[in-house]
């Protein structure tokens, strides 16, 4: 296996970080806009094991908006693999370039939605992955596999979907995936401070996005921004955390393999964060529409959301002065395989403290740079295989978490994931 | 009287055409840094008042960051008043242009402060006019005058403490300016929308620095940002409204010539607006130090609070789609001239829909504009007369009240001003 890696942002530079520790491929390139950051990966890379796994790493500069340039360095590299670990807008760009240059590929987020011309928040426009599905033919009739949606959510969550059909349910009324933390950051002085655990931008538009939600009988359809709010208690001491309706992929991708009555996904945001990102909303600082605006040197054109993110901490920067867990899992409600109503959360939980000392990586970022990692090494050994566009939950998910939570010292990656049964 | 008007934005059109009806001033000169603006407002009146009372204005480009252009554009006009309506950061250039000039000056927000720099929330650091009351020597020397904070809050507020102080109280316990509305702003659908109806920039830098106090025994001190809300009922239909302690003008200017326990400024901001408030803080998106941000022709540098200006709608042009009325005004608790206990609210309304028939121009920036026009009338007709730098406060009130309520059938400007007795 030879992987081209596109993006060393947080989340690329952590996947490199993860496969360094691992066997399964014969080269990863780290591939970034900015080549000096993924020279920064496998410097740290060749600091912490040393040259012999370092030799198994390169970098490329490489332009992720072009797909021919994403397709001609494919080719050269003979990549086998191409990872997407940049931001969404850059889908379709790297998806067709792979899939020119004869790749395999995997990503951890879909193609963007576009909401409804006349009714958004009650009817779905271009839905999230509706342009790469739309695809899934060339990619079968190339024999290539695109792997869709495939971090910790989307991707742990879908894995665990198909996990609670196939050996916990015998019918599912509610996949829900829920997702908190209790993450603290504080400035130098120790005072806490407003400081995201993931790229603002990208949070903005799930979150102001119109929310989708799955029901076999309606299908997919939408809601206003921040509806159905519930408090969702996570496991590991993070307890009770507000949670609401945001758009996700999960809701996209479960449906098309799971049989489940409902299908939706709610973000433990917290009332705080609620807040502000309505108020950006009521502000339009939220757009992406350049504005004119005044500077040193003469006017300019900026988006206003643009303006927020580099406003705030870069979320890849806060791990040293973060405290707390995050929590990814999967809400299932049914009927067990016993035939007794059953409700089981299906988690996985991620340290900050033990992310920076072991990886120097943040705990919300490492969580999701693991999983394609597992999933690229099911690829590698025959585990997983397929053709066309497929989310995680068309795999069978008994080898990946058993690999996932299999210890280090026995071959696995050491990362215990948990069931909590809910019914009293 | 020869006038220099610096600024066309809203306040500063609103002048000219506030001034368009009077006729104790030979020539009245709108300048700006875009002289286009000052043409549309020397425009407006033509249209409306004929070429006899339009010949006696003109426009001119003025740069009003440089203190040699101002002096220079003074003297070429033999001007002998110069009145300020750009923003607070320009005080300093057009202050020291008008005294080089030997022209009287006027303003309607004074220099700006600087917080303490290590106990900001409890001490005060450069107050708001410090800069210019410094100078009061050099103006004096020179036998001329500068009226500073002669707007209407601060101005028609601070004539309001002299007027107390000498025809209704015979000792003051608080000062305390309140000032509220119940503006309401519309899109083109009809819908609500959030738009700011006094520049952003200003509000923000009103509200987010520390509010200051004076007390007889204390001095001036500051508190932390929106300290001591309160709900305070404003007359003529406005009702309650949620008021919190504000860094504003008159708490510096009122105990320098008027004798009271106790001065205070609480603006009206409402909840909503206090929450966008905190949240542009606790994002860092009201900072004025730029930040480095990508746009299509490249990464540039912008200051948050300037994207937060663009992004919203010019308050000089939401005039048309708002409704309501806004009250400036002063409430004062003490004891009474003829012994009693006594609390009134004098106050001004100001209602858009008549601005905007009027003057189009909303009704908030109109009624800033009102009162620095009777001032330069009373000092035209010799009514109003001083020396060095002087708050509105420093000269007698019953003029200014006069000739305000006055019907404009009678020679007045037909704004009537309302006093309400408080106490049970």
């Amino acid at each position: 296996m030879r992987i081209l890696l596109v993006g060393a942002g947080g989340v690329g530079d952590a996947i490199a970080k993860i496969a360094a520790r691992r066997d399964f491929f014969e080269l990863l390139v780290v591939g970034d806009y900015d080549e000096s950051r993924a020279e920064r990966t496998v410097e740290w890379i060749r600091a912490k094991h040393g040259e012999a796994v370092a030799a198994r790493f390169a970098t490329t500069q490489i332009d992720a908006s072009d797909p021919d340039v994403v397709a001609s360095v494919a080719r050269d590299l003979r990549a086998t693999h191409v990872m997407n670990a940049v931001e969404p807008k850059f889908v379709p760009s790297i998806f067709a370039g792979a899939l020119a240059a004869g790749a395999d590929y995997l990503d951890m987020a879909m193609s963007l939605s576009e909401p409804h011309p006349s009714d958004p928040y009650a009817q779905t426009g271009v839905k999230l992955g509706d342009d790469q599905f739309a695809q899934s033919g060339d990619w079968d009739a190339a024999g290539r596999l695109a792997l869709v949606g495939m971090g910790v959510e989307p991707g742990l969550s879908d894995v665990f979907a198909r996990y609670a059909a196939d050996h916990l349910f015998s019918d599912i009324d509610e996949l829900g995936v829920r997702d908190g933390a209790n993450l603290v950051v504080t400035d130098e002085a120790g005072n806490e401070i407003f400081a995201p655990s993931f790229s603002i931008w990208t949070t903005i538009e799930e979150c102001l996005n119109p929310p989708v939600i799955w029901e076999q009988a309606a299908g997919w359809y939408t809601t206003p921004p921040f509806s159905q709010p519930e408090v969702f208690v996570f496991p590991d001491g993070i307890g009770p955390v507000e949670c609401v309706n945001v758009e996700h992929e999960e809701v996209l991708l479960m449906p098309r393999w799971v049989d489940a009555k409902r299908v939706t996904f709610k973000y433990g945001l917290g009332e705080e964060f609620i807040n502000v990102l309505r108020v950006l909303h009521l502000l339009g600082l939220d757009s992406t529409t350049p504005v004119r605006v005044r500077s040193a040197d003469g006017p300019v054109h900026v988006a206003p959301r643009d303006v927020v993110a580099s406003a705030l901490p870069d979320p890849a920067s806060i791990g040293p002065r973060m405290t707390g867990k995050t929590c990814a899992g999967l809400w299932v409600t049914g009927t067990g395989t016993d035939g007794e109503p059953r409700e089981v959360y299906l988690y996985h939980v991620s340290d900050n403290e033990w992310t920076m000392a072991e990886y120097e990586a943040q705990c919300v970022v490492w969580q999701t740079a693991l999983n394609p990692v597992i999933a690229l090494e099911l690829l590698a050994t025959g585990a997983w295989s397929g053709r066309g566009v497929l989310g995680p939950e068309a795999f069978d998910a008994a080898p990946f978490l058993e690999l996932m939570a299999r210890p280090e010292a026995d071959g696995g990656y050491g990362q215990a994931w948990g069931m909590e049964d809910r019914l009293a």
